[in-house]
């Protein structure tokens, strides 16, 4: 079995994005980009809970403390799933194709394949919506001093979406389902449209904050 | 000694960042973005350098490797970095200040502190600025199967310099020379605005490289 790429040191994992291997990749950095942003989420909840200046909030930010734990762990999750799921792509690529008949299932398994390659982006595009969203809540309520803190999740959250984004298209690309690809290309815009305009206003409010 | 950052697992890391102590926070955070966006483009260097196909390429692209390996090796350090001027800061915030004397050494040390702490992200965001132009030449004259992931390094980048410019603001608020202030400001302000350019160019062609 291979190792848990978390279980790797920050060192050995930036040299094996850097390194002449496909993997990890953009997705995989996407989904840590999204972690740390829940991560930090987190921190501010953890930095504001007990505090008796914040105990109007108490319950609201616990209750996004456990969301942003939550999402932490899916993003976690898929800095493993990213490697995996270019792995099937990899393996159907592979496959033989002498054979006209060879050719057909060597096909349809690389079509199957990037259909489940675009699923890991795309939910981490999903999730890291949702921590945009958090970032504005946590920013606003949150511990004032740390709002920079919420304020960096919500960049983080918003790069990893777009790189989300980036590594749904590539997939994309060689998917011959031109409905499919349409109905995922529209989905994708509506997504990076909302995110941008979440991550501008939270940006905004969290400069104010710090005026 | 403490251990350091970059030796800890990825989980272990994601684990500090969310857990109630300040350090590491989003400063660390986003040397670690700009990290991945400078590996992510010594990874397209590496599978673009020694094909046929991209012969006239070649010697472009080792030195931009030679530069990303090096861009990384900062940002590695400065995961580091800003947990120990943050700490400096806090020791300066934590010194007595019962006599007069002892307040006014106080109140200089932590204007010494800021004003060191501002430091880190202010590099983080000049070799952030430096990833983005690089993503735009590798997402231009590298591996056009992994632009994507030239794509994403922009990504990381651009979060990575606007988190570093939210590291400064807020270290900013609390230093009492108004001048200083102001010329920050201004420095950041012109990086920021350079930066969302030139971002929003390199995705612009990284997208269009991928229809």
């Amino acid at each position: 079995m291979t190792p848990m790429i978390k279980q790797s040191s920050i060192e050995h994992f930036l040299d094996e994005l850097a390194s002449r291997n496909a993997t990890p990749g953009g997705g995989s950095a996407a989904a840590l980009m999204g972690a740390m942003g829940a991560a930090l989420l987190s921190m501010v909840c953890n930095l504001t809970i007990g505090k008796a200046k914040y105990r109007d909030v108490e319950d609201e930010l616990s209750a996004v403390l456990a969301r942003t734990e939550q999402l932490r762990r899916e993003l976690t999750q898929m800095i493993e799933e990213d490697v995996e799921s270019f792995g099937a792509v990899m393996r159907a690529y592979a496959m033989p194709r002498q054979t006209q008949a060879e050719s057909m299932l060597r096909t349809q398994a690389i079509q199957n394949a990037l259909r489940e390659a675009i699923q890991v982006p795309l939910r981490c595009c999903h999730v890291c919506r949702e921590i945009i969203d958090l970032s504005a809540v946590v920013a606003q309520k949150g511990n004032s001093n740390l709002v920079s803190d919420a304020g960096v999740a919500a960049l983080a959250a918003h790069a990893a979406l777009r790189s989300g984004a980036l590594n749904v298209m590539i997939n994309l690309k060689a998917v011959s389902d031109r409905q499919f690809v349409a109905s995922q290309v529209a989905e994708l815009g509506e997504l990076l449209s909302q995110a941008s305009a979440a991550t501008e206003a939270c940006d905004q409010s969290v400069r104010k904050a710090m005026r």
